[in-house]
């Protein structure tokens, strides 16, 4: 978020078909959830413009980036490195530190789809589990956003939107921003 | 979770081919962050196996039950119901409440996947929006879940599990539990 260290999502393992929808949703959660950029493998480039078209109706700022070598923007990353994996240490644990280092410089946070290579394990800072049970990686994602920006991403403002939601207690309302 | 009164979730607007993968991941996200059940339409039954055999293999209690009538089982629930929606009150608003709420009585949480009959907006007792954003029900659930237990879902016990997650600073370690 703005004023604040980047925060920047790797997208991991992306398989043509069986993920587009999951990689779309894990775009969306990372700019809903005040992440500045995701950066795509090329096999999953064709969910950028989903992505993009979101931000471009509810404002941003959200960067969609694609790369053909995902590993060696995980190698080249200047800052620290989650990765978030039922096999890590608990969320809970482990928050302060990461908040703490955050304040200090950019966060790359590593979301797989298929199995990851060790070589991911290895190179982060924290493997983290939002519990060590199988779920999904939109729901780890979520969670250690919120806990990270400590709820401050739900009172974020949006830049050049077109639209804009108006919270109800019941029903639905778009306004157009003028 | 044990010794609360009960977290449903019902999940409503499956649509087959398309959503399977996204009911799987609303199921097992349910579980996994301290629901103790969730209704699905019998348009998902498939997804049935796939969440009870993580249930079977890594522990519960999570129950999965299948309904041909959703919305009579919104008309007939006897507690509190929480709608979660892009154009609902932000959670960070509400949350308080519909927490005092839930040491009372039986919580039902409404995830939809296409669009939602009005008569949902109308029977919940909070259409709740994390953020006023389209991203993502998982996201959505498991937000809104990590803050409706405020973290105690991550220290959950669970019951006759085959095998276990020892968290690790780097790989993977699963354990057989006797």
């Amino acid at each position: 978020m703005q004023d604040e260290p980047e925060v920047v999502i790797l997208r991991l393992g992306h398989r043509p078909g069986r993920d587009e929808r999951m990689t779309t949703h894990v775009g969306l959660t990372a700019r809903a959830l005040g992440a500045d950029r995701i950066i795509l493998e090329s096999a999953a480039e064709g969910r950028r413009e989903t992505i993009e078209d979101i931000t471009d109706r509810f404002g941003g700022p959200f960067e969609v980036e694609v790369t053909d070598s995902p590993l060696g923007r995980l190698r080249s990353w200047e800052g620290s490195i989650v990765h978030l994996t039922m096999y890590g240490q608990p969320v809970q644990r482990i928050e302060d530190e990461i908040r703490a280092s955050h304040r200090k410089e950019p966060l790359l946070v590593v979301v797989g789809a298929e199995k990851v290579s060790f070589e991911v394990y290895d190179r982060a800072d924290w493997n983290v589990g939002v519990t060590n049970q199988p779920h999904s990686e939109i729901a780890a994602l979520s969670v250690f956003l919120d806990r990270l920006f400590d709820g401050r991403e739900l009172d974020r403002e949006w830049k050049d939107a077109d639209k804009r939601v108006v919270p109800k207690k019941t029903g639905k309302r778009v306004e157009e921003v003028e």
